[in-house]
C-alpha cells in the first residue's frame, strides 16, 4: 500500500507544481504574468524532480508518477497488469488532488481571468493547432523520448548516478522536452498530469470556468501510452534494457 | 552561541541576495530594470543555497534560515521552545541586516526610483490582490511545500546525497516554489525574510519612500508558521519522517 | 558495430531536442514561439546532454556525437582514420534522423510558417552576418573552446567527476557556448549537428520550403574541423593533454 | 611556472566565455542581440565555471583568475606578497588575450553597432549611475559576497564538495552575484576581467571604437580590492576561516 500511496502523493506533488507554474504565468493579476515559455517549462522540470523526491520519500522508490511509464514497465514485465492499473489509479488521483491544491493557492485569481481557455490550460493542455493525427504523433513522440532519456539515464553503462542526481536529472530530461517538443500540444506526456487535473477543472466550482475541452482529452491519455510502448521497443532493440 | 550567529550570518546572506535581486530588477536604472518573474525567481534559488552554505560555513549545521522552519523543527521536539525563539529572533536580525546591505550596495537607485510601492517591494512581499483569507491560505500552502519539500530531499529513504548537493537542491526547490506558488503572494514563506527587511525599510533613511504596511505585514509571518505546522502533519502521516 | 550504433543513436537523440528547441521557438503558432536565445541555448545544452547519455546507454561510451570531435581524437591517435570515418558518417546519419523526427513531432506548423528562412533556421544554421572569412573564424573559436573545454572538465588535474555529473558538465559547456559565442553563426560547432539537418531539409517533403543554403554548407563544417585541430594543438600546448 | 599559466589560460577562458556573453547579447544582428540580463548572467556564471576548470587543467588548482581573490589569499598569507603580483599579471593577460578573442569571435559586428559605449560595455564595466562612492561601495559589497561565498562553499564545517562540484558551485555562486548585485555597476568583482579587455579595448582596431573611459577604471580595480580584504577580515570574524 505504501507503494500506491507513494504515487499518489509524488503525482500530487508533481501537479501542484507544475499546475502551479502554468496558473503563475497565465492567470491574470500573478505576479508572474505573462513571464513566457521559458519560466513554464523550466517550472514543470523542478516539479517533476520533486515529484520524484516526494514519491521516493513516502513509500515508492519507483518514482514513477505517470501511467505511461508505470504502463512501460509492465510491458516490460516489471508490474502485474492488476497493479499497474490500481498504481495508474492513484496516479490519476495525486493528479486530481494536486490541481485542487492549485485551485486554490490561487484562489482569487480565477475570477479576475476573464480567458476561459487560460484557466482550462492550468488544468490541462491543449494543441497549437488541432489535428487528431498530428496532435497524437507529439505526444508519441515526446513521450517516447521522456521514457527512452529515463531507460539511457539509469542505463546499466552510464554506470549509476550520485546520491540525489537521480531525481535531478529526471528534471533536467522534462525541461529538455518542454523546451524542444512542447510547443504543439503543451507536452502532456503523463495521463494522470493531464486526465487527473482535467477532473479536478470539470468537479471544482473554478469562477467563470468554461469547458473541460473533453473532445481532447483522450489524446494526451493515449498518445502517452503509445509512445511508452514505443520507447520499450527502441530501446530494447537499441540495447539499452 | 554559535548556533545563533550562524542562522544570522546565513540569513543575512539569504536577504542580501533574496532582497538585492528585486532590487536589482525593480529599481530605476539598474540594469536588469524589467529583467521579470524569471530572473527574480532565480536569484531567490540561489540567494536560499549560498544562505544554506554560509550558515554551515559560520557553525549552523541544521541552516533554519527560516523561523517556520524552525517553529516545525520545536514542534518535532528538535528544538526546546526557549532556543527556538532565540533562533527565530537572529534570524530576523539577519533579514535586517541583509536588507541595509542591499539598500547600500544600490544607493543611487532609491531617489531614481518614483514608485513607493516597488521600493517597499525590494524589503518585503505584497499580494498581488488583496484579499486576508486567500492571501494566508497562499502562504500557507507555499510555505507547507517548502517544509514538506525540505523533508522529501533529505529523507531517509532517498537515502543520502553527493557532498554538497543538499544546499543546491534546496535552491532547486526554493525556484520551484518561485515559479509555481509565488505570483499571488510573491512567496514570502519566511517570515525573517518578510518582517526582516520590513523592520529595515521603516528604519533606513531611503530616498522617497513611503509606508512599510504594516497592515499586510502578519499575513506572512502566520502564513509560513500554519504551513510549516501543517507540513510538519503531513509528513508525519505520509510516513516521511 | 555496437561504438557506431550508439554515435547514431546519441546523434539522433542529440539533435530531435537541438533541431526541436529551434522548431519550438521559431515556427508558428508553436506555444514557444518567440520566446528567445535564451530558451534556445538552454534546449541545445539539454539536447547535448541527452545526446551523451543516450550514447553511452546504446554502447559508445566515448560519445562523441560530432565529427569535429572525433576528427580531434583522431588527430591524437585515439582511432584509426578508416574508424574516424565511418564514425562521422553514423553521426551525420543521425543527425538526419533526428532532423526528421522533428518534422513530424511539428507537422501541422510547417504549412503556418510562412518564412522559408525560419524553417531552414529549424534544421541548419545560417550567419547573422555573411561574410565567409569572418563566419569561419567564428565557428573555428567556438568550436576550439567546445574541445578545449571537454579536455579541461575531463583532464586528469580535475581529478575526475562525481557519477553521471560528466554528461552534464558537457550541457553547461554547451550553455557557455550558445550563450557566449553562439550569435554570428549559430554555433554549428558539429558537421553532423549541420550537414545532417540539412541533407534531411533538402529531402523532406516540408511544407512550403525554400533552399537549402548549399553555398554556406561547408562552413559549419570546415570551420569546427579546423577549430577542433586547433583544440588540440593548444590542449597540448597547454599541457592539458 | 604552471601555476602562472594556468592563472593565464583560465582568466583567458573566463573572458572569452564572459566578454562573449556580452558581445552576443549587445552588439547589433547578433541572433541574441536583446536577449537581455538574465542570459548576461547566465553566459558569466558558466564563464567562470570553465574558467576554473581550464585553470586547474592547465596546471593552476587555486584558480583564482581574479586579482581580488589572489589579493585575499596573500592577506591570509598563502601566498608571498612578489608571487601575488606576478599572479595578477598573468591573470590580466588572460583577460587582454579573452577579448581579443571575443573580438575576432564578433568581427563583423563592430561595424554594424553603432553606439560605442555598448561596444566598451563588452569589455569593461560601467555603471548605471555615475557616483564614485557609491558604484565603489557597490564593488565593495558584491566582491566582498564573492569571496564570502568562496570562503563557505568550500569551508571545513561543509565536508568537501562531490568532484567536480566545486567549480559549478563557484559558477552558481557568480549566476547570484549577477542576478542580485550586478545592477549598479555591472559587477566587475574581478580587476582583471574589468582592467584586462579594457585594454584590449585601448589597443584593438575595434570599428567605429570610443573612449576606453578610463576614469572610470580604477574603481572595479579598487573596490575589488578592498572588497576581498574586507571578505577576509568578515570570514575569519565569523569563524568560516
Amino acid at each position: 500500500m505504501t507503494n500506491l500511496f507513494g504515487e499518489f502523493f509524488g503525482t500530487m506533488v508533481l501537479c501542484i507544481f507544475g499546475c502551479g507554474v502554468v496558473a503563475n504565468c497565465l492567470l491574470s493579476k500573478s505576479k508572474a504574468e505573462g513571464s513566457g515559455w521559458l519560466t513554464i517549462v523550466t517550472g514543470w522540470a523542478m516539479a517533476v524532480m520533486l515529484g520524484v523526491f516526494s514519491a521516493i520519500a513516502t513509500g515508492a522508490p519507483q518514482a514513477d508518477l505517470n501511467p505511461a511509464v508505470t504502463f512501460a514497465k509492465m510491458f516490460l514485465g516489471v508490474y502485474e497488469p492488476g497493479h499497474a492499473v490500481v498504481t495508474m489509479l492513484a496516479e490519476i488521483a495525486g493528479g486530481i488532488a494536486g490541481a485542487t491544491i492549485v485551485w486554490l493557492a490561487f484562489l482569487p485569481h480565477w475570477e479576475a481571468t476573464e480567458d476561459k481557455g487560460l484557466k482550462l490550460a492550468v488544468f490541462s493542455t491543449a494543441p497549437a493547432i488541432r489535428n487528431t493525427f498530428s496532435n497524437l504523433l507529439c505526444e508519441i513522440i515526446a513521450t517516447a523520448m521522456l521514457v527512452i532519456g529515463i531507460f539511457a539515464i539509469f542505463s546499466k553503462p552510464v554506470g549509476g548516478l550520485a546520491p540525489g542526481f537521480g531525481p535531478y536529472l529526471v528534471g533536467m530530461l522534462v525541461w529538455a522536452l518542454g523546451l524542444s517538443l512542447g510547443g504543439p500540444t503543451g507536452y502532456a506526456l503523463n495521463p494522470a498530469r493531464d486526465l487527473g487535473p482535467r477532473i479536478a477543472h470539470a468537479i471544482l466550482p473554478i469562477a467563470g470556468k468554461g469547458g473541460s475541452d473533453w473532445g481532447y482529452s483522450w489524446i494526451p491519455v493515449l498518445g502517452p501510452m503509445i509512445g511508452a510502448g514505443l520507447a520499450v521497443i527502441v530501446a530494447k532493440a537499441a540495447g539499452m534494457l
